[in-house]
């Protein structure tokens, strides 16, 4: 990097901003959009315009979007659109909040469909006769000539059945600049349809999803290894990002381009300068137990001596793309050049965090213990077996409570005990050795349940697990305090676990969990399972 | 290049192999694409597969062929989907002629749509109650509601609409290698329909030609300047397909891409190592008037010196995607780039080939000699103005006729000498100083009357014509015996055209051709029209 470079990165905010959305090493749906939802735009079209303007130049621009995206959607294909293009998306940025909303919301509900069209065509198809019997196995002229005008209408429905936004997303995705702009379109969406149901806007977020997911075709995306010698304004970006494990200062950032360490991103022809998402990797001897060891080895070891490459961190940088899976294409494409890279490495696993275990864990715990707490008397009048739709269930077993029970003497139930731990705020039960002994075996076992047999239609509870079993990954192995940090012990008590991805089996892995749900498990894991 | 490079490329046919298709620097749906359909892929895939194949493998890959080509299409989405997408496009290639054939029928016709399923939809869908007046006047809550059916029940019918052969497109996208298979498949669609009008077929070619206008969405595309350090096997593929003014051998090649010479490509990412679209470019002094002194102008003028960039050729590579203009884009760009690296060029001109201009002129002189030829008597019965459809008109004026009945003694009309001469088989006419002279002025004053009048739905009949002045560019000039070739004698009696882009007039000239039609050419060409 030039001097110049570096002295621009150095003014660079080494935290994520506000509103920088990361995969959190998962499924992008589970993204937390929205929060923040207008200021997550990190390129300098937006940020020039955040500053309060004088509310008549707002009502201005006001005024030049909804003309701009009138004008966008009705007028004919000429050299023109590019200009009300430009003029349509550069005003929209420069929106407040709630202007954006509702331009939005006019787009959703005045540029949707010409329901009377619709239904004349559908009068008219429903009065086609259709040709009797099987037309595959009819005389090519025979059924040919009766299907025409079968065909001619099917076509004029589908356009029909376009929305008029439709027309506007097509054209912005052939615009310079139009793919990003539409990213931040549908992050604002879904920043809108997490505080309110809107049903007319719920149908435009799912058509743009799938127009946006035929045009991030991966085929389309390019693989790039982001090294110590990308530009400033590229490595900038990968720091905003990262919000797995964030980078705080600019030693951290090198080590993580350096010797024994990759970072590779993927990145779309019309978005240039910034990847939609990136993985950091980690070259180890063996499968990391910790994020503490990975994060802060010194010095790392030789390359060649690696035989282990350890995905640590995936960061998704476009809110506008969740539900958007990209991540698994990478991790294929990751996974095959190092292979070809470095032959010596056979094993691909993942150190990644349980987003979602303590807070399954806690309100478990809670059902539970208020269970326990009804009286014998109370019981009498409900089912032997549940209280409303809650089973009875016994989360500890005995040898568990009791040494559970031996840290407090308030005469509640190991369970009311193990939940106020939980919840202190100081988190003082990872300080103290007894505790720790006390609660590592039926948070660990607990943890084996939650990852490998909590569902939610058919599919991993876990955001994080099914992103990873859905791409074919093993469930390898728990860690305990693998994750000290405060967002560490919040999620999963500290707990991290190990995807570990064999080539050999990624399809079949894959096939059977997408088919029947089954997640494989290491014996390791499935000994915690056991009675 | 290196040596190896070198010794490749040496090796290479410098002729255009047959089925390779150009652009003839007009607009992709003017391509003859239904010369040699299955040969114009040139890449390894194909060519290993065309010698003939025992006919027990050829079946073998049939059924194959058929099996994998269900699956892509019904199969739930799976790791496995790759292989059998992979299995289904090695087989394709494999296919002979005929069996290719059946296969795109048995995609048009076995799957396209669910008709009971649509009409079911439909019924339900008109049975829904249609919210009184403008929705998008009420108020959120009431509107949106009462809508919510309507969404949901429209996008089932989107769904249902969309042919099954539509999930093996979008699946074909997201492959490896995908999109260039999508590009021969319809290359061979084409190849089936301009030989019989199958209306199955025509509704499948309709379908893939809009899902592969967005999916090549210019946004995406990448511009790469072609240069003598390009890869062989890169530069072997301009060579193959360049069929406007064919390369005739390396020094040729190297030239065009040397000193006072541009090429430019279009590349899709997921389409590497060839362009989609190239256009070569000479560097002059001032708009070149022949071809001859771009292609054998020696030594080229330094650059500095250069004032003009003359575009000469233009060549799409894949059949498969006519009828969507990359060109435009092409062209805009290149201008856009070539002005920012080289301020003193003012001037961007093509020098284009005429391609329908003889075929026109041919028509009208046989349709008018043959009513001249009329007896007086018969004429008596016939309107005084049209005989059938055919207007009579005087296609020459009284001294062109003069001097182009002194060129034969036959005593028939000017207009039968006319004819007789430009069809002559060896070009007599061209070599001849006195016919030269007598049919120099009526060539170019028809030739402009062509360009400037003749149309087509409203649009220039000159297919090359039609293509620039909708990218807003004017009609030049018109140069005589621009082109002696062979080619270009039988196209266009020789004479070539000048179409030129000035940057501050595209947007309004191509906005003003498309609504009303207008064609903007120079004083020197309007000055032909007058009477």
């Amino acid at each position: 990097m030039n001097r110049k470079g570096l002295a621009i990165l150095m003014r660079t905010r080494m935290k994520p901003p506000t509103g920088t959305i990361a995969a959190n090493d998962a499924n992008l749906s589970h993204m937390k959009v929205e929060k923040q939802p207008f200021q997550q735009v990190i390129s300098d079209e937006t940020s020039s315009f955040h500053d309060s303007q004088p509310s008549t130049s707002q009502e201005r621009n006001v005024k030049l979007v909804h003309e701009s995206m009138r004008e966008a959607i009705t007028m004919n294909k000429s050299e023109v659109i590019d200009t009300i293009l430009s003029d349509f998306s550069r005003g929209y940025y420069s929106l407040s909040h709630e202007n954006r909303h509702q331009a939005v919301l006019v787009l959703a509900r005045e540029y949707d469909l010409d329901r009377k069209k619709i239904r004349e065509l559908m009068q008219q198809y429903l009065g086609l006769e259709l040709p009797p019997g099987d037309v595959s196995q009819m005389s090519s002229t025979e059924g040919e000539s009766s299907l025409s005008t079968f065909y001619r209408t099917e076509r004029s429905l589908r356009q029909a059945l376009k929305p008029m936004y439709g027309v506007l997303f097509e054209r912005l995705n052939k615009h310079p600049g139009g793919l990003k702009f539409l990213c931040v379109l549908r992050a604002d969406v879904l920043s809108i349809l997490s505080k309110e149901n809107i049903s007319s806007l719920r149908a435009l977020d799912s058509y743009l999803k799938e127009n946006l997911m035929t045009w991030l075709s991966p085929a389309t995306l390019e693989l790039h290894q982001i090294t110590w010698d990308d530009s400033a304004s590229f490595l900038e970006k990968i720091v905003a990002y990262e919000a797995v494990h964030p980078i705080s200062n600019l030693v951290d950032l090198k080590r993580r381009l350096g010797v024994g360490r990759r970072c590779f991103g993927y990145l779309h022809p019309a978005i240039p300068g910034e990847p939609l998402i990136f993985i950091e990797v980690a070259l180890l001897k063996n499968i990391a137990q910790t994020i503490q060891e990975v994060l802060w080895d010194n010095p790392p070891i030789r390359e060649s001596e690696a035989t282990c490459a350890l995905f640590y961190s995936i960061s998704a940088t476009q809110p506008g793309l969740a539900g958007i899976n990209l991540g698994k294409f990478l991790i294929k494409r990751v996974i095959e050049l190092v292979k070809k890279d470095m032959p010596h490495i056979s094993t691909f696993a993942t150190l990644s965090p349980i987003p979602g275990y303590l807070q399954w864990l806690l309100s478990k715990l809670a059902s539970q213990s208020k269970l326990v707490n009804l009286k014998a008397a109370e019981m009498v009048h409900l089912s032997n077996e549940t209280v409303g739709s809650t089973f009875r269930e016994d989360l500890l077993r005995p040898e568990e409570e009791k040494a559970i029970l031996s840290l407090a003497v308030d005469g509640k139930s190991a369970m009311d005990v193990m939940l106020n731990l939980l919840t202190s705020s100081n988190f003082e039960w990872a300080q103290s050795v007894n505790m720790l002994e006390a609660l590592q075996f039926p948070l660990m076992r607990l943890c084996a349940r939650y990852l490998c047999q909590e569902k939610k239609r058919g599919k991993a509870l876990d955001s994080v697990g099914n992103f990873h079993l859905q791409n074919g990954a093993t469930i390898g192995q728990l860690n305990w305090m693998a994750d000290r940090s405060e967002k560490g012990l919040n999620q999963s008590a500290g707990i991290m676990v190990n995807y570990i991805y064999r080539l050999d089996m990624i399809e079949e892995n894959a096939q059977s969990y997408f088919s029947t749900g089954h997640i494989e498990a290491s014996p390791e894991v499935c000994q915690y399972l056991e009675d």
